[in-house]
Order: C-alpha cells, then sequence, then structure tokens
C-alpha cells in the first residue's frame, strides 16, 4: 500500500467519489438499503454512536420490546418521529425518577435539562466564528484578483488602504493614487499605471485568478467533500424532514465547503454565501450535538438543534438574527415546536453577536446593505413597487424552470461526469465577461449596496450624476434630472441584469458550494434601480401632472428614491425565486435598516409570490429536492383527496 | 312594559348583567350546558347562524351520518376540530366536483379560494380604521382633562397648537404662552395663568375629567357589553384554542371597548390600549367571517381568520406588523399553519397601512418611540443589560402573583358585586396622586418615549440637565456629570416607579378596558433608565479604571445612552410579565427602529424570561386563563407522565 501523502489522497478520492455519485444515483437506485452498504470512511457518526452511553443500559430494560441498535438508523433511511420521541420520553422518565437517589443524579438531571441551551450555545458560537473566517478569507482572496498589499500581504485592500498616510476617504476606492500600500497586479508586473497595456495585464490576472480559485474549489470538493457542493438548503430540508444522509453533516464537509466557499466566492462566481452557511452551521449543529447523548443518540431530538443551526446560519450570513429564525420556521424546519423556537433565537443571538465582536468587514455593526436615507414614500408608488414585484415573481418561475431543465440536461448527459471541467468552464466564462462591465466585476454584494444606497453630496460615481443646483442645502434630497451618464450607467445595468440572470441559472448546480441569495438579490435590485430611476425621471420631467401631487412637495421638489426601488426589488427577486414572504421581510429590512419601508416590501414580496405561485407553486428548494428524488413531505401542502373511491370504480 | 327609551335599557342592562355574571361563575358551574340556555340578544351570531347556507343541502347529504345542526355549537363549549375539519374538506370537494358543470361554478369555486384573502383584506380594513378612530379619539379626550382649543373644540392639544401663529418648536409643550389657542381650564376660568389658584384649579378638573371619564368607561362597560372589560387576550387565546364564547367578539362588544378604551386611556389610568385591540381586531375578524360562509359557518376554519386579525391587532397598537404577527403565532394562537402565517403577514399589512393612512398622531411614519441615536454598545454593558433583564423577570413575576391574588380576593369578596365603585376609587387615587408628579401626569405612552429618547441639543429639561462643555460638536454624543436637576429627576422617577408598580396590580382586571404592555412597559423603561443614569455617572466619575476602557473613546469621551437602557428595561419588563421572547424583541425593534440593538434587547429578554420561568412558569394570560376557569390547553407545554401505573398501585 503506497503510504506516501499522495497515495492517501488517492485512497479517500476513490472513497469520497464513490459516495459522491451516491447521491446523485438515489433517485434511481431502487433499493435504498444498498447504498448504506457502501460506508463513507470520513464521518464521526458511527464511532461516536457506537461508544457507550450513560443510561442505555436502564432504558433498554424498559424497552425491551424493542429491536437493538434502536436510533441507530441505516443511511438514506427515514427516521422514526414517534418512536425516537417516545424514546425520549422514557429516558427523561428514567432521569426524574432518579433524581431522587441523591445529589449525583440531582447534577446529572439539571446537566440534561440544560443540555439543549448549551448545546445551541456552543452552536452559535461555532456557526459564528466559521462565518467570521470564512468572510475574513473570501475578502482576501477575493482582492488578491486585482492585486496585493505589499508591506502586509495578509490585508485585504480596504484593511491595507486603512493604514495608508495620505488617507483620503471615499477616493482610494476609486483611484489607486490615493493608497500606494496597495499593488495592482500592474504595477507589480512594472507596467504603467493606466493605458491599455496595464488593463489587459489587470484582465488577464483576474481571469487567471478567477480560474485558479474555481479549480480549487471544485477539486476540494471533488477529492474531500463531495456532500459540499450546492446550497445545502434542499437537503438539509430534507434532512430536517427526517431523512439519514450520512456524513452531509460531518467535519469533513464543514471544513471542505468553508474552504470552497471561500475559494468559490473569490473566484467571482455569480454565487452567494448564504446558503452555504446555513449548511456550515448545521454541520455545528451536527458535531455538537454529539456531546450531549439527549440529542446525539436521538435523531428526532437532533432536529431541534438543526433547526436552530439553520438560524444560526441565515444569522451570521445576513446579520438577520430575528430574520433567521423566521427562515428556519418558514423554509426548512419541518417540525418546530415553541420551545425550538425559543432556542433559535438565543442560537441566532449567540452567533450573531460572535460574527459582530470578529468584526470581519470592519464597519462594527451587523447591517450589511445599511440605507441612510428614510424619506417617505407615497400611494402612488405602490404601483412601480407592485410592478417590481411581478417582474420578481416572474424572474423566479423562469429561473426555477430553466435552471432546473440545465439540472436535468446535466444528469442525463455526459455533462454530468466531468464536473470539474465543467466549474471551470463557468469560470472561466464569468470571468472573461464580467470584468469589462464595472457593475458585473465588483463583487454582488457590494453592487447591492451600491444599489441600495442613495446618492449622497459626496459620490461623484456614474450612477450619481445629476443636474443639481448646487445652491440648496438639502439639495440631495429630491431629485433632478439625470445626466448623461445616469443613462450610460443604466446600459451598463441593464446589460449586468441580462449577463446575471443567465449566468446564474448555470451556475447554481456547479459542484462547488454555491448559495443563491445574493445572486437573486442582484438582479433583482438591477431591476429595481432601473425601474426606479425611470419613474424618478418621469416624475421630474412631468412634475405638472396631478397624478405625482403627492409625490412632489412643491413644484420642482419631488422625492422618489431609485434606492428604494432597488431595496425593493432586491426583496421581490429573491421572493420569487424562494417563495418566502415573512421570513424575506425580514431579512430585508434587517439587512438594509428600513424599517420605515416595510410596507413596499411586503407588498412587493406578496405581489412577487403570488405572480410566482400563479405560474407554479414550487420554490427553487423545492424543485432541487424534486429533481435529486429526495422523499420529501411537504408539511405546507395540504394533500386533499378530492375524490372518493365510487368515482373512479366502476360496476362490473 | 316600559317602552320609554329608559325602560329599554333597564332590560338590556338586567339581560346583560345576568350575562355579565356567568363568565364570572365560569368555573364555578359544573354544567357548563344551563348557562348557554340564558342566550344573551345582543350578539348577532345567532343570526347570521340560522341563516341559509348555500351548500348547506348539499353536504348534508353526504354528511347525514353526523347529528344535524352540526358547526352551531352552545356556549361555553369546546369546538371539534376534526370535525370541522373534514366538513371543510367535504365542502372543498364538493365545490371541486362542481367545477366542471359551468362557468358560474367556477366563479363560485374562484370565489371559495380567494375568500380568505379577501376576508383577511377587510379585516385588516376594519382594523386599521378602528385604531385610528380609536387613537384619535382617546388623545383629544386625555388632553380634555388639561383644557380644550377654543377656536376649534374638536383638535386636541397638539393639533390646536400647530396652527398657533407663534408657534415655537418644541417650547409650547412646556409652557401655555407659545400656544394662546389653547385654554387650560384655569385660564378659561379667569384665574392667573400661574400661582397656586391656578394650579389647583389644574388639579381639581384634571381628577374631576378622569372621574368621569372612569364612570363612563365602566358604566358602558356595565351595561352593554359585560365582556369589554379587561384585556381580551386571555380570552382570545382561549377562544383561538377552541371554546365557544358567544358574543365575546360581536358587534356590540366591539362598538362597546372601542369606546370604552378611548374613556379608560383618557382617564390616565395605568393602562394601555393594546391588548385591547387585538380584542377590537378579532371583533372585526369574526364579524367579517360571517360574509364567508366557508369560515362563518366553521368554527375550526374561523380560528384561521381570528389568528390574523390577532396579529392585525398587535400591529396597528405598535406599528409593528411583523411583531404581530409572531405575537399572534407565540402567545394568542393555537393552531397556526404556514397558510396562516402568510394570511396573518398580508392582514397586519393593510391594517398598518390604514393606521399609516389616517395618521392619527400625525408624525406620519408607523414607528412610535423612534430614537434618534445609533451609538455603539460596549461588551461591559451587557453586565447593566443582564441586571435589568433580571429585575424585569422579578418584576412580571412579583405583578403577576399580586395582580392574581387580588384578583382571587376581588372575586370572592363583596368587592366583586360592585365594579363601578372599585373603578371609580380606582380612578380617583390615580388621578390624585398622578397629577403632582410629572412623569406620572403625563400620558405613559409619552413618558416612555422621553425615557428611550437621548438628550439632545434642543432638550432643556429636568431628565437633560448635565454639565457640558459647549464648544465641541458633538458634544451630546458622550456623556457628561450630571447637574442637580437629574438626581431629582431621578427621585421623581423613583417615586412615579413605586406608584405605577402598586397601581397597575390594582388597575389590571377592573371593569374597563384595559390593556398590560404600556404600564409594563412604563415600569421598565424607568427601572431602565434610572439604572442607566447611574451606570453612566459611574463611568462619567471614575474614567481612569480600565474596566471601562471599552466604554470611552479617549478620557473624558464616554458613550453611555441611558436611553438605550430605558428601552431594553420596557423589554425586560414586558418579558416579565408575558413571557414573550421573540415576538418582544421584534415589537420592541420595530416600535424603536433600534435595529443596532437587538442584542441587547435579545439578552435581556431572555434573562427576563429565564428569571421569571425559574419562578413561575406562568405568564400573565395564563394565569388570568387558570384564574377565570377556562378550559385552555397549552400547547407549549409538554405533558409528561413520569409515573407510570406501576408506580403508584399497591399489591394487594
Amino acid at each position: 500500500m503506497d503510504r506516501t501523502p499522495f497515495g492517501r489522497l488517492a485512497r479517500m478520492y476513490k472513497a469520497f467519489s464513490k459516495n459522491y455519485k451516491d447521491l446523485d444515483k438515489l433517485d434511481e437506485s431502487t433499493d435504498v438499503k444498498d447504498v448504506s452498504d457502501t460506508a463513507p470512511i470520513y464521518h464521526s457518526d458511527q464511532e461516536l454512536v457506537d461508544k457507550d452511553w450513560d443510561w442505555s443500559g436502564n432504558i433498554m430494560d424498559t424497552l425491551d420490546e424493542l429491536p437493538a441498535g434502536i436510533g441507530q438508523y441505516d443511511d438514506f433511511h427515514t427516521i422514526d418521529w414517534l418512536r425516537d420521541i417516545a424514546r425520549d420520553r422514557m429516558r427523561h422518565r428514567h432521569i426524574v425518577k432518579k433524581r431522587q437517589e441523591g445529589l449525583w443524579e440531582q447534577i446529572k438531571s439539571a446537566h440534561d435539562a440544560w443540555s439543549g441551551w448549551v448545546c445551541v450555545f456552543l452552536v452559535g458560537l461555532a456557526a459564528g466564528t466559521c462565518a467570521g473566517f470564512i468572510d475574513i478569507g473570501a475578502t482576501w482572496m477575493s482582492d488578491l484578483k486585482e492585486g496585493v498589499c505589499l508591506e502586509a500581504f495578509w490585508f485585504n485592500k480596504e484593511q491595507c488602504c486603512w493604514s495608508a498616510p495620505t488617507l483620503n476617504t471615499s477616493s482610494w476606492d476609486e483611484d489607486e493614487e490615493g493608497c500606494p500600500q496597495w499593488w495592482s497586479w500592474s504595477r507589480i508586473m512594472g507596467g504603467s499605471l493606466s493605458g491599455a497595456e496595464s488593463y489587459i495585464i489587470g484582465y488577464l490576472f483576474y481571469v487567471v485568478w478567477a480560474v485558479v480559485f474555481g479549480l480549487l474549489a471544485a477539486t476540494l470538493v471533488r477529492m474531500f467533500a463531495p456532500y459540499a457542493c450546492g446550497s445545502g438548503v434542499p437537503e438539509i430540508k430534507t434532512i430536517l424532514s427526517g431523512f439519514i444522509i450520512r456524513g452531509y453533516l460531518g467535519k469533513w464537509t464543514l471544513l471542505i465547503k468553508s474552504v470552497g466557499m471561500m475559494l468559490s466566492v473569490s473566484a467571482g462566481l455569480s454565487l452567494g454565501k448564504e446558503g452555504p452557511f446555513v449548511h456550515v452551521a448545521c454541520c455545528c449543529g451536527n458535531i455538537f450535538s454529539y456531546l450531549f447523548p439527549k440529542y446525539g443518540r436521538n435523531e428526532a431530538k437532533k432536529r431541534e438543534i438543526l433547526s436552530a443551526a439553520a438560524a444560526a446560519g441565515v444569522s451570521v450570513a445576513f446579520g438577520a438574527p430575528i430574520g433567521g429564525v423566521l427562515f428556519s420556521l418558514e423554509e426548512v424546519s419541518y417540525y418546530f415546536p415553541l420551545k425550538t423556537l425559543w432556542r433559535s433565537f438565543f442560537c441566532a443571538l449567540i452567533a450573531a453577536f460572535i460574527l459582530r465582536s470578529i468584526n470581519p468587514f470592519g464597519n462594527d455593526h451587523l447591517v450589511m446593505f445599511s440605507i441612510d436615507y428614510n424619506e417617505p414614500w407615497s400611494l402612488l408608488e405602490l404601483v412601480p413597487f407592485i410592478l417590481i414585484g411581478a417582474l420578481g415573481g416572474l424572474f423566479g418561475k423562469f429561473f426555477i424552470k430553466f435552471n432546473i431543465m440545465w439540472c436535468q440536461y446535466r444528469k442525463t448527459s455526459r455533462l454530468g461526469n466531468y464536473p470539474i471541467f465543467e466549474v471551470l468552464g463557468i469560470t472561466f466564462i464569468t470571468a472573461l465577461l464580467s470584468f469589462p462591465n464595472p457593475y458585473t466585476r465588483m463583487n454582488s454584494s457590494e453592487l447591492i449596496r451600491l444599489l441600495v444606497s442613495r446618492c449622497g453630496p459626496e459620490d461623484n460615481i456614474e450612477l450619481c450624476d445629476y443636474n443639481r443646483s448646487h445652491n440648496l442645502t438639502d439639495v440631495f434630497k429630491y431629485s433632478a434630472l439625470s445626466g448623461p451618464m445616469v443613462s450610460s450607467a443604466m446600459w451598463k445595468l441593464a446589460l449586468a441584469l441580462i449577463f446575471k440572470m443567465v449566468i446564474t441559472v448555470f451556475t447554481f448546480g456547479i459542484k462547488v458550494p454555491a448559495g443563491l441569495f445574493i445572486p437573486s438579490m442582484a438582479v433583482g435590485a438591477i431591476i429595481g434601480r432601473i425601474i426606479g430611476v425611470g419613474f424618478e425621471q418621469l416624475v421630474v420631467n412631468n412634475p405638472s401632472i396631478v397624478l405625482f401631487s403627492g409625490i412632489c412637495e412643491s413644484p420642482g421638489k419631488c422625492i422618489v428614491t431609485p434606492g428604494l426601488y432597488a431595496m425593493v426589488g432586491a426583496a421581490a427577486a429573491l421572493g420569487g425565486v424562494t417563495r418566502m414572504t415573512v421570513s424575506l421581510v425580514v431579512i430585508m429590512f434587517e439587512l438594509t435598516g428600513g424599517l420605515e419601508y416595510i410596507m413596499p416590501m411586503m407588498a412587493a414580496a406578496m405581489t412577487s409570490k403570488w405572480v410566482g405561485d400563479a405560474l407554479g407553486r414550487e420554490g427553487i428548494y423545492d424543485a432541487h429536492i424534486a429533481l435529486n428524488g429526495y422523499p420529501y413531505l411537504d408539511s405546507k401542502e395540504e394533500f386533499t383527496h378530492t375524490t372518493i373511491a365510487a368515482d373512479v370504480m366502476r360496476p362490473r
């Protein structure tokens, strides 16, 4: 046997890739029992399950009518909720009974009562820490595509320029002169700082780094943890509904997903790290639940911890603890008693708190796309908001349709056999096409932040080129006629929109960790901003129309905030794709802090959901669950039988 | 028979007061069937139920094995969830089957499918409108205690002073000179504008108006709608769990509760209008559900509408639509499928929107206690926050205990026979004691708004008397040494705290519409502000202690915001009393807009709940349910049986 590191890698690769195909084949295999025989070697579950358990002897006495090995389900099997809950009740009864026997038993009983809280505390701690490290790594690697901080290579661009002696606020992200510490690749290569040569060198490095990161992410996933690919939310929904996928929430998946996320985000692919954060948090939940036999040895009880972990995942992804709890309740969880609500809340709190303490973005608050305006909106504006909502719903429907078609094609054609080449191809095309357009070159999160913000006095970017009369103090409060740069920005945004809509269809489903929240929100924000600017110019150009009198304080003083439209658009598109409602609005307003704009967002989210549901009831996660053939029974659906036997039988 | 109006009133009074006692006696009567025979005449339910129903003939054919009169439960009976849901399924099956028969049946089927949405839309509309009128009425009548707007008597003080020609921002609420339109009673009586005489006249009018309002509220409730008393939340919890209380959600209750709320709030009693808003919204829900036979004729389905209505109630009470949905989910609802979540969300949205359009407070946004600061808080401040949380939990526990003791005493002693005299007594004592102290004389909501706000440059009130050096631009950002006025304000606040804690125990339970949210929050806000100012002075006086280095940017530049402590205190006290968690935090941050302060509030809410639960698990609503002996089975509790038969049996 080859004992060199390479030989070990090769053996691991073989073992993993075997299991990797199993998941894809699941819907084809009729006898799922067979699959579980190819026991994967990389998960720690089995060892822990096999360990001796404190009370097992006693409980087995009471439960001797049940078969041995209870609670140790096979891979790809469904758990027996009632039996597991009954087993937990018996364990609890046993502990309560023993409590009279002395102080030690009382301590054990108290430990048992608190173990749920302790466990979610640890899960929150771990989820927050993981998220912090992933955020730091992803930012650093993303900036590596453009250049490097020569003084301290471990700084990202922002940190590098902080320590710049000639710091010149808000200009260092525009030109390089403001930040001499930051060396772009063209500067390192000795090229001049401007001109075609520098552009080509920059382009080249951008594409090469992107391809390297993409390749690395795909290889890591392929070799060490095939389960780390995708967003993970459909699988977690299935697991929470009572299915067993061994190793899906193991430590290897956790590690590779974390690293893979940094790489795939840095590669500039049209994907987000929000879905994967939920997966990472659930891995933490699974691992820590083994510290507490009450949860680790009981699959039904473990789901309570996993629900809380899912909440923590969204909490750290968006800095939205309450949105996380609602996401867990509305979207992923299956069995959600109120006790779980409180624990999820606590877990999400701890995770968000840890992330805030790590402070990966250096902005010291949780609100990710913080907005700085609170201008009123008028009733008439509900018309464009509802239009945006409808467009978001349409986008969601067609995105789901084409994405599922493409995934189906991948599964049935030979393309599925070359996942790494697929990733390489997508990364190359994405990098090649996104560099020339500034709105696609920048990070999706940055794009959203730009689109939802208002043009302030200090912004001299394209998007803010308005003909303002500069003698008024509150001039930036009111809408103004656009300059020529705004329409050029609109064209670029329209191109970015088409590019993002198309590429995301092909990206979601490739074998790297890939979330869907940020790309959908970016598409929606672009739609919203374009419509917002259009409506703004319509109002500004026709101030005398009586219909617009509610928007204008006085002639020439009209308030239309295109940033708000972008925010509404982001909510609408995300709603169309995922079909969330309440949790979506809560996440959106925790993200932006726009408490005043709860109505427009709610209106758009409801419209988006109605439009989407009218065309097809499935959200993207449900569609992927159906595509992969997971045994999932949606608790939201009512399985009403409208026919009785007499209707379908015929007299002989 | 006496046919004069007075005679009719007397008869109505007799009929109502009979039923009025029935509710109180419910726990004593063994045969609840008897109670329902005293059919109250004032509710519209029976007439509507007796009306012919479209499909009833057809359905009865299918369901002929079930007894006649199905779905028409008697008063004080529990509904049969399964039978009602099965009945709805059959109705649905029938409609789907008939759909093939033509266009008309298809329209009927579409109407049936949409009727849930239409119904919650109407409920939201009605709840928002009711809330708007109640808010306007309550503000006007509250100000009537102090004076009247002679130019236009229908204006409240704020509106009256808006039109003031010599408008002098923020000073007209301090002295009268700024607003000549507003005539205080002493001015009308010809007294001088200052001096002891004016004070005594003002005092007298204050007490007299309070007593008149209290008397009116109690009499109206006693005569026309005995069910309109109290907060209504315990009863609505019971109703939603499947109990029938006829007339509890009828149109008379709606009318009298609305008017009674205005009166009891105006009387200056230590109560809020938030719980009653839930009751009012549920009345709207019940009334509108009769327009749709799907809901009106099926008690189980009607609960779905009522859950949504409860959400709308909280939504209009606090301007917190999402908090409302969560309150409905966490606190009042029993059966809450995800479909109801979406409808509740929609209903709460519409209600909040209507209220915003009516704009009763004239401030054009929903955020009630809007805060204008977003200073960071440091980790060390978690210590006082957790202390505040613990105090809130303790307050909650003792409040519940003493309140229940007093209610028990009222039920068993002769006091219960004189509810109007009790209201008169409480109103008189409240008015007498609250006038001298400015912090109790002002409305509880105003007090909370004052306490959670920060001292800005324009505030020259007692609470903001700090020794600031006036040459810095951002001087109000940093904490400063307090002046002598602050400690006098602290003493007055301490007195107000004791007064409010004691009087609320006696107030909650008297026979007028009375909510508990605002008084609890006021108590908590006072506790929080006192601790906040204390901690602030501790830090400012000891800036050299190394422990405080996280709070201070540089020596002398420390940031402790006492308003934040008041906000945290409000959350903690409300949490201690009601034992809400997630919905509490959401309501609090929708109320204040303090998205940055989600962590401190969560920490305080969790501590408060843990401390409260350690001393006794029941929230105030559960305690009142138990006190009144309603048949309520808490879905949150796990009824684990830890003994088996063998444990309690002895061998013979």
